[in-house]
Formats: structure tokens, C-alpha cells, sequence
């Protein structure tokens, strides 16, 4: 059996990583790596060589029996894929309603790591955590590089600084990893989630859980935030306006699987915000949490630093990569057995994940 | 008694913010201030406005009794200021010989603020060491930000991920501030420093000091590194090279006063070290304690991204500004008694600072 690792089209990262693929790699399970797919993750052809075979695209495409990769091909390059082999990558059907179309019209099998469920048995191979919990931990570290100010209390000889209020918006894995580094960095932090379970997790980092009555049932969605009533959404925006106005830094993480990201910062929010605050929106590839945010721009609206970046994992590309690939190689020991590729689909995971069943 | 404050010209900061300014403002003692000179710090005209008259720099220049600015105005400017003035900022005349003769021949009086000796009673004037620390605490975010992997461990259902190991070469202010912020990101840090005197504060912090035996004499340098014979340096050097093969970061800070800072990372030992790392150079502007590093520039060189750079303060310039602005407050309350300037010739800060005197 050969496993495929193209370079990404437009990623720091690579799907797997040298000290994983020792795990799995044997007699029967051989790697292809494309030369130089670890180079913007800072890691050499030479520590891949160790155990895979450094090749080209071509070859990868034409004799892999899977194929991994963080993002999907592109259309072109899956119709220069041998029939019969399996991409695992995260494909998002929920929000690219022909991908499976096109798989299948190319012949092809494919996983979508972030159809696996999020169950305890699955946790091993949550990519989607893994990377917001990288994306929640830089999201600070940019937030703190731009703002003016410290993060820390300092008492100083030359006078007090007052630590900086961040407020963090979803407390998700990334909302959690964000409220635990902005802690980390000596900062006071508030946090506000639509979900009441969040409470008790957001007040175990040390910060302070903000809520808002009225809330809708979210205990059969499977983690997932559900919409919310308009008296609620309406109540919660003047709960986030009053907390707005005197943060120093925002980090808003909430996203609506398959739909638009709710808007929790509306202009007339940011409006009443400080001059110097930054608000960093992970949202932003799906619209947004802040009204005026522009996905991979930073925009200045009064003297507010408005961060659209919903790719942060891509820029840790190193131990993002290593997540990735310990993730990749949990499903892999679902499925590899004694060298063999066994699909059963009675497995409640790899039934989720092959979205080409 | 009036005292201007002008825009900076190529800086951030601004010499004194309103919060302060409210603490000497009195019916003898105004302020002018230029318009916007704290815009890039996040500081509003209006609120200048409520101690201040908000007002143009050739005002500024020909009316004021005392200005101050963070870096020294250049010479056309020295040229257009009223005679008698006395003007406050950080002219480093060990650093600039022309700067005591330029400001006579114009019939200015000169304090320069980095000449206040490093005293217990001077310490609430140490602009260096205020500003110091910003760079210290930046030069971790800094370094942080461009890292390929975490700071903290993480243990996570995706594997462990661990502490990355920071090296911090010079433990002064800055580099004690480094240790800190390294250290409440998570990470593994190891400091050295030429002056014994260093050790006790780098393990007070939670980092291990790398002992090099044969240090020269440092007791009576006043705080400051003193040069060191060329068999220490050649330990040093093998000691140093040692310890940055294994580090993710190295953040150097070792400077000496009014000569050009000492080489701790030559080419050799950067050649050592692993692709993906980082070293945040704070001298670079004294040309630099890493052989590789250039000013204001962000070399790769094997993979090893050495970022030069000795201005952060101007990139946190709001909290920058409020120090800077509260050593320089502690500064005029010694000269100014009733309203009126009195330059007790001797006092021992007045005597160092005055550097037309």
C-alpha cells in the first residue's frame, strides 16, 4: 500500500510528518512524499527520506493507493488521479455541495476528516480541533502584537500598567485556546457563548463566563452552536456592545456549521469600541462575526485594527502539521489492517467520513 | 511656564500623554501640544485637549520654556527653537560626540534622560529601563509569532506537543522582561548573562542561568556589561553555540554603552541551529549581537529567521508613551518648584543630565 503527501497548493502545513509516518510506515505501508512538502513547515526532504520516498506530483497522483492532504486538490488535479485511490482530506460537503460530485465522477474515494463526529472514540482524529486550538492560540498572539498596549499588569518604578481586557466571543476549542493564552499572557478576560455547557469550562481557565438569559436547547447538537431566538440575538448584541466597549481586544470565534457566521460585532459596536482595541474574527472565511471584518485583511475603522484570519493554523505550520498528521494517523490504523485497506462501513466513523459511500 | 510637545518625527510614541500631564498641570505650568502627536498611539487630540493647547509645531518651537520629545529633533529643527529652551529627550551623546556642540551653537539647554544614573532615587526617571522592557515583552511576541510551533506544551487527544525552548542571551531589562513573557507563554527558558549579579533574578523567574566560569570584575560598572578577556569570549562562545543548537528562540539584548555590541551568535553557531527557529536580535541597531542580523530586516538563512530589530518600544506606543511620559513627569517635578524651572546644579541626577551644563 502506498500513502501519497503532495506539497499543499496554498499551505505552510503538510498532511503528515516524518516522526508519524514511522508509526505506520512497514514492509506493506510505504509513503511517496512530493519533493519539498515540508519546506514551509520547516521540515527537510532529508528527515522525510528517512522513511518515504521523495518524489514528484505526477508520480504521487499516478501510483498512490491514498492520497492525504490538508486541502483538497483542485478540480484539475483530481482528474489526474488514478481511479480507485482514496483522498483524505477535509473536503467541508457541507459547504461545497459538489465536491462529492465531482470525486465520484473522477472515480475516486474519498474521507473528509471533519465529517468524522465528535465523539469521545473520534477525539484522536479531530482535526477540527486541533487546528482551531493552533488558530485560538495565534489569534491572541496577533491580537497582543497589535495592540499598543501590554497584555500584563506591570508594577513599575515608573508607574502601574493595568492588565488588558480581552473578550473572547464563542468558547469553542478556539474561543477556550484563546481565553487560556490571553490568560497565559497575564491578561483579565470575559467570554460569552450562546452554549451553557461553555460556562464551566470558561471559568475553569480563569476568566469570567458572560451571560445572557433566554437561550435556545442545544443539548442534541453534538457541540455545535444552534441559531438563536431574535429576543435573544437582540439582548445578548447590547450584553456584547456594553462588554465591547471597554475591551482592549476581541477575539470572536463563532461559526454555524454550513452557514453564515452570525454577527456578533455589528458597526455600531465597533463604533463604541476604543481607539487601539483589535478585534481578531476567525470567522471571517464564512462571513464573519464582525460586520466590518474582510477575510484575510486587516481593516482600521476609528482607530479599531479589525484581523479577518480564519487560516492561523497555516501560519504554525510546524506543529500544526504534527497534529494534523497524528490525527491522519489515528483514522489510518482504523482503516490499514496488516498492510491491507479495509473500508467497513459498519464503523460509525468511517461511515461518517467517506462522504463518497 | 510652558512645555511643547511635538509630534514625533519617525516614532510612535509620543513624549507625554494626557493622564500625566493632568498630574503637573497647573495655573503656572501649561502644556502645547501639536496636533495628533499621539494619533499612533491611540491618543486623541481631545483628549489632549482637556490639560493641553492643541496647536501647530512652530508655536511649539518658539513659545515653549521646555520641550520634550522621545528622540531628538533633528538639527534644522534645533535651528527654529527659540533660544533658552530647554529641551528633554534621549540625545545618547556617548553614542552621538556632535549632538552637546550642535544644541550650544543654537543656545539650547539639553537634558538627556539616558544619562540619569542608574540610581535607586533615578530609577522612577530610567526611561532606558521602561523602555527596555516593552522591547523585551515585544521581542517574545515577536518571536512567538513567527515560530512554526507552540510556546506552551500541549497535551491534547491529538498527542503532546513540547515546550519550545527559548534562549535569551543578556538578562538586563530587557532581557529579564524577555525571560518573563517566555516563561508565561509557556516555555522552557534558559538565560545568560556576563554579570554574575544576573543569576539570582534569571532562576527568580523560573528560567535555568547558563554559567560560563571567568567573567570579569563587573561590581563597580554600575549595572552595565564590561568588556571581557578573550578566553571567556571563546567559552562563551562554545557554551552559547551549544545551547542555541537545541533552541526554537534566541533573543539577544547585550549591549555596551556607546560601543558596538558584542557578537554572541556568529555565523557558525547560526549554522548550528535547527531550520524553523528564530532569533529576535535587540542590538541590532549597535550592529547587532547575531553576525547575520541586519537592522530593521528579517534574514533567512537556513531556515533560521533572524529579525533585527531595536525600536520595538515605538510598536506598543501606547503603554511605551504612558512610561516614557511618567519617568519624564518624575523628571520635571525635580526642576520645576512653584512653576518655575530651577537647575539645582548640585544635584546628582541634574548634573548628569544636563548635558549642556
Amino acid at each position: 500500500m502506498k500513502i501519497g503527501i503532495p506539497k499543499e497548493n496554498q499551505d505552510n502545513r503538510v498532511a503528515m510528518v516524518p516522526a508519524t509516518m514511522k508509526k505506520i510506515a512497514s514492509d506493506k505501508v510505504t509513503f511517496l512524499v512530493e519533493k519539498s512538502a515540508g519546506s514551509a513547515a520547516s521540515l527537510s526532504d532529508a528527515e522525510f527520506a528517512e522513511t518515504a520516498t521523495i518524489t514528484d506530483r505526477s508520480t504521487i497522483f499516478q501510483t498512490s493507493d491514498i492520497i492525504v492532504t490538508v486541502n483538497p486538490l483542485s478540480d484539475n488535479e483530481l482528474s489526474a488521479i488514478k481511479k480507485g485511490t482514496l483522498l483524505i482530506s477535509m473536503f467541508a460537503p457541507y459547504a461545497d455541495e459538489t465536491i462529492v460530485g465531482k470525486l465520484k465522477d473522477n472515480g475516486l474515494q474519498a474521507v473528509s476528516m471533519d465529517m468524522i463526529p465528535r465523539s469521545s472514540l473520534a477525539q484522536a482524529m479531530d482535526i477540527l480541533s486541533s487546528m482551531a486550538a493552533v488558530a485560538g492560540y495565534k489569534a491572541v498572539l496577533m491580537a497582543a502584537s497589535h495592540l499598543p498596549r501590554y497584555f500584563p499588569m506591570m508594577i513599575t518604578a515608573a508607574g502601574s500598567i493595568r492588565p488588558a481586557k480581552v473578550l473572547v466571543l464563542g468558547a469553542g476549542v478556539a474561543g477556550l485556546q484563546a481565553i487560556a493564552t490571553a490568560r497565559r499572557l497575564g491578561a483579565m478576560v470575559e467570554a460569552f457563548d450562546v452554549r451553557k455547557a461553555a460556562k464551566e469550562e470558561v471559568e475553569s481557565l480563569g476568566a469570567k463566563f458572560v451571560e445572557v438569559a433566554g437561550a435556545a436547547d442545544d443539548t442534541s447538537a453534538g457541540g455545535y452552536a444552534v441559531e438563536q431566538s431574535e429576543d435573544f440575538i437582540k439582548k445578548q448584541r447590547a450584553e456584547v456592545q456594553n462588554r465591547a466597549s471597554k475591551a482592549d481586544v476581541i477575539i470572536t470565534t463563532a461559526q454555524v456549521r454550513g452557514r453564515k457566521a452570525p454577527i456578533l460585532l455589528p458597526t455600531e459596536t465597533v463604533d463604541k469600541m476604543k481607539a487601539g482595541s483589535v478585534v481578531v474574527d476567525l470567522a471571517s472565511s464564512t462571513g464573519g462575526n464582525c460586520e466590518l471584518s474582510k477575510d484575510n485583511e486587516i481593516v482600521v475603522y476609528n482607530g479599531v485594527k479589525i484581523i479577518g484570519n480564519s487560516a492561523l493554523a497555516s501560519d504554525m505550520p510546524q506543529d500544526a502539521s504534527t497534529l494534523f498528521s497524528n490525527n491522519i494517523l489515528n483514522f489510518l490504523k482504523l482503516i490499514i489492517k496488516d498492510g491491507e485497506m479495509v473500508l467497513d462501513m459498519e464503523h460509525e466513523i468511517i461511515k461518517s467520513a467517506l462522504i463518497t459511500g
